[in-house]
């Protein structure tokens, strides 16, 4: 473990141009997969490096090799939103007034998709019990979509403006996705989607 | 352990006209204070019977002789919110026009309370992680208030509104009481009520 290979690092390991699936490739993705697992399932106190190696089928010490830290696995994890979460640009540029239309389209497009939605739940059951978890969801949404979104906007409150729309949001998701509220879990995801995005509009640009 | 006082359990050992200091009354009091701590610390999954006797400097076997299982000490946590859930017909009675600010000022009402803030925050992180404690969660949320506001509304989607009103409190409550996003996290509680309570009315009673 000790031959550092510094291109191993979650950013460069994804860099264009690379081999996309060479033997370590896969070993990462399955570290990786396993981890999106253990996390979601147990959130982060729960989860241990160790756990997570013996999911993935390797030795614990291959796991700090590719990732380091517990949390550094945990900010990996996270980081596998951050294709969905580049393409918020699009969402915070375009025209204001359908701003909030297109930050709930956003949202809920994240949590119906499979693909996304095992990251999601690890980051939101971990956020809750951790506070390093905790920060890492801020710093995801606050610096990926919120000041963007933010920073549109002419207000002086435009922070606490974008925050308590993505109150709107993340409550519905977690009653909708965590808690499994019915009738909120099974309603017509155009439907909550049609409800919600006037009141996102309203706390981003009302009076 | 053995001899049975049948009149110990959550509801019964309330019942006016009792002793309310009496020891056994202590030592029950002092098991559910280091149980709401554990719960709120660590969530469901990681908090242990062992553990809350430990807190509480007893032996496992007075937990058990008290509550019952972890799920039941668990429902006796949240059943200190009850108290103050048992207020919410006054939140669902009174003008309907008024029903958003009053639902609103309730929910922060309550957690701007010191003595309901653990309890709530081991509901919240526990029903994040855990089927048995969501299971409790919505059951707590729905029949004991969102089903009497929406038994207000003369519409066929009521209950789809009263949640997604609850979606807009729950979420606003996660980011500042729990993540701690800033600037919601130090914002004036009345600035947030005043922000929150048009469009939770909205949710209600909105076209």
């Amino acid at each position: 473990m000790s031959g550092a290979t510094p291109d191993r690092d979650p950013t460069t390991a994804r860099r264009r141009g690379r081999p996309p699936r060479s033997e370590a490739g896969d070993t990462r993705e399955r570290i990786l997969a396993a981890a999106r697992e253990e996390f979601s399932e147990r959130g982060y106190e729960k989860t241990s490096v160790r756990g997570i190696a013996k999911a993935a089928g390797v030795d614990s010490a291959l796991v700090h090799h590719y990732f380091g830290t517990k949390e550094q696995v945990f900010e990996a994890v996270a980081l596998t939103l951050a294709p969905a979460l580049n393409a918020t640009p699009g969402v915070a540029d375009g025209p204001l007034e359908e701003a909030g239309e297109r930050l709930t389209r956003f949202l809920f497009g994240l949590w119906e998709n499979p693909v996304y939605r095992a990251p999601l739940l690890a980051v939101v059951r971990s956020a809750v019990n951790n506070e390093t978890a905790a920060a890492v969801f801020r710093r995801m949404i606050v610096t990926q979509v919120l000041s963007r979104v933010a920073g549109r906007l002419d207000a002086p409150d435009a922070e606490l403006r974008a925050e308590l729309a993505a109150a709107q949001l993340v409550g519905c998701a977690m009653l909708r996705y965590v808690i499994k509220m019915e009738p909120l879990a099974s309603a017509d995801v155009e439907q909550v989607i049609a409800r919600l995005a006037p009141v996102v509009q309203g706390h981003l640009t009302g009076a």
